[in-house]
């Protein structure tokens, strides 16, 4: 049963003194036949608790500085349209009693914690975002990570990893733009993807034919979810491991790398659709940016001199992480040209920069 | 100064005693140097506060069906990176503690009450969502609503209007939508905007030489505001009330409306930009509702026989309102057939429905 976290905020111009405005909140649930605690706070304002029936806990804060805060805790059974009530008269009668001297209520939609489908996936740059999630599809554990996919009302299907929002049936724009924005001629092409277990990227590729597209991804967990229910995002490419022009081999893509750079083997397009910490077998470089560097020197290595290297970058917000990845890009055994797009994702609710990256 | 509020929940696949939870939690909260009230809850779970110094609040929950949540306020002002390591114990032990049992652990980012800059804007559809907004660069009230406009990180500049993200720099995704999506020529015809108090519409729409655009906005504040601070989305059109091609009436459009339907006057295109719940001064409809239709039957009485009616709807998840708007749509005085889009406009973090009517 999960608990309905309520908030009611009021923000004053000026201190407001406990003895003008408490009593008329306590009248408010004395009613409600709250068990009421005032605790001693040395000084920084007035707070009481109050501890209801059916679980309900109300916490009632005037604090020193002008601003008065109210939770209100209950559970998921309880009677909402008499919760939602009571936060009315609450408000309308704090309107009242602090009129002039009101500068915000803010009254938010209700925290809901410990629900059987979580709704809560922040974004990258570290902000709360509550999604119109209402069934959990697929919750597997595979050896590297943790895959969920969820169901969106307005998105579709979700892949989440390791908490990390992926990609939604609604972000073909993601995809589009891993692969160059719609400005490539991907026919008979070679085709490589790092990743990329969603399908996305394989099922837009192969529609415009390519040679081969070899795709390299880790868990087999990711594809067997998506094949079942992303399919508006891979279509029908994920069912077999073999198509008419691509391949997908259910490896660590580091050791296929070294390889192809052994056997002197290029690529026309190399789409790095890892997770922005990548996941390996055989992490042989201490820090992320490191083992990020190698990837990106191995796959240089293996552009072709005219080919083009996609991936995705990172929240347009978090400067610091893309400016240390530019950094890296500066710092490849082969020298290379990059240029970058900020491109609005529907289900990342935050705008996500990508990256093409060529030899100098 | 504002209060950080920190949650932390545990998920539990059964039900916990207190007695082998509560003490190694005590013993953190006591280091702390808090005072500690164990509330009577009546047999559903146990509820103990704790006030600490500088304000600090924790309540700590274990409720009687397996769930375990702790809440942790503190001021602005609090030694951060001390709460994050107090949380960071907290979460340590109490995985070692209920290890096996643990279903979901969640630590969603603080809330953040009583800011001076208000990072909380609820969607449409009612979903918890905090914005990257760093400045309040205006706020005003006009005889009609309240409007800001706000500074996003990634979005740019944002206009809020009573609390609803209006527009911000980055949807031009928005205004296309509202326009037609791209597929339109305005070259040479006669335009009417209902409301567009940005400026988003009509900068794009000048570009395309129309033979006149006339723009019926209620509100000059709206105006002020979006020419000082929107110049990304309305460029210069907003700084003078008439151009080249234009003429900007701030006005009501019902009595507009009601003189062209006179007149006789008529537009090959119409674009409603009001917003979700128009403002007049004189509504003379009950309902939202009713409103609506007057402004749509006036609309389509002054629409060409070939013109085309555009506008926006709402959030992709209120079905609802989205089959009433239709509903409406089927008793206007004049038949009129109707197309739909869902388009992804950045700074709503919700899809959008665009609507295109014409005459049967």
């Amino acid at each position: 049963m999960a608990l309905r976290h309520y908030t009611l905020d009021f923000s004053l111009s000026t201190a407001v003194d406990s003895a003008s405005t408490v009593p008329v909140l306590l009248s408010i649930f004395h009613e409600q036949e709250m068990t009421e605690t005032v605790h001693d706070t040395d000084g920084r304002g007035y707070l009481a608790t109050f501890v209801g029936k059916n679980g309900r806990l109300v916490i009632l804060r005037l604090h020193a500085h002008g601003l008065l805060t109210i939770d209100l805790q209950c559970y998921e059974g309880d009677n909402i349209a008499q919760l939602d009530s009571l936060l009315n008269t609450l408000e309308k009668k704090l309107k009242v009693l602090l009129n002039g001297k009101i500068t915000r209520v803010k009254r938010l939609p209700p925290l809901i914690r410990g629900a059987k489908v979580d709704r809560y996936w922040p974004t990258t740059d570290g902000r709360l975002t509550e999604y119109d999630i209402d069934r959990v599809l697929y919750d597997e554990d595979s050896a590297y990570q943790n895959i969920k996919i969820l169901h969106s009302q307005q998105f579709g299907n979700m892949l989440v990893l390791n908490g990390d929002v992926n990609l939604a049936e609604s972000d073909l724009p993601y995809t589009e733009a891993i692969m160059g924005g719609g400005k490539e001629d991907y026919a008979g092409k070679e085709v490589l993807i790092l990743g990329g277990g969603d399908g996305g990227i394989l099922a837009q590729a192969v529609k415009q034919k390519p040679k081969m597209i070899t795709m390299v991804e880790i868990d087999q967990k990711v594809i067997d979810g998506c094949k079942k229910y992303m399919r508006k995002t891979c279509g029908n490419v994920l069912d077999n491991l073999k198509g008419d022009c691509y391949q997908i081999l259910v490896e660590d893509c580091v050791p296929v790398l070294k390889k192809y750079v052994l056997e002197g083997r290029t690529f026309d397009y190399i789409i790095n659709d890892l997770t922005a910490v990548p996941i390996s077998t055989e992490p042989e470089e201490d820090s992320t940016w490191e083992f990020l560097r190698l990837i990106l020197d191995l796959s240089i290595k293996i552009l072709h001199p005219k080919g083009k290297y996609f991936t995705q970058g990172n929240s347009a917000n978090l400067t610091e992480a893309l400016s240390q990845y530019e950094e890296q890009l500066g710092r490849l055994s082969c020298p290379v040209d990059f240029s970058k797009k900020v491109v609005c994702v529907p289900s990342y609710m935050e705008l996500w920069v990508f990256y093409t990256v060529w030899k100098k």
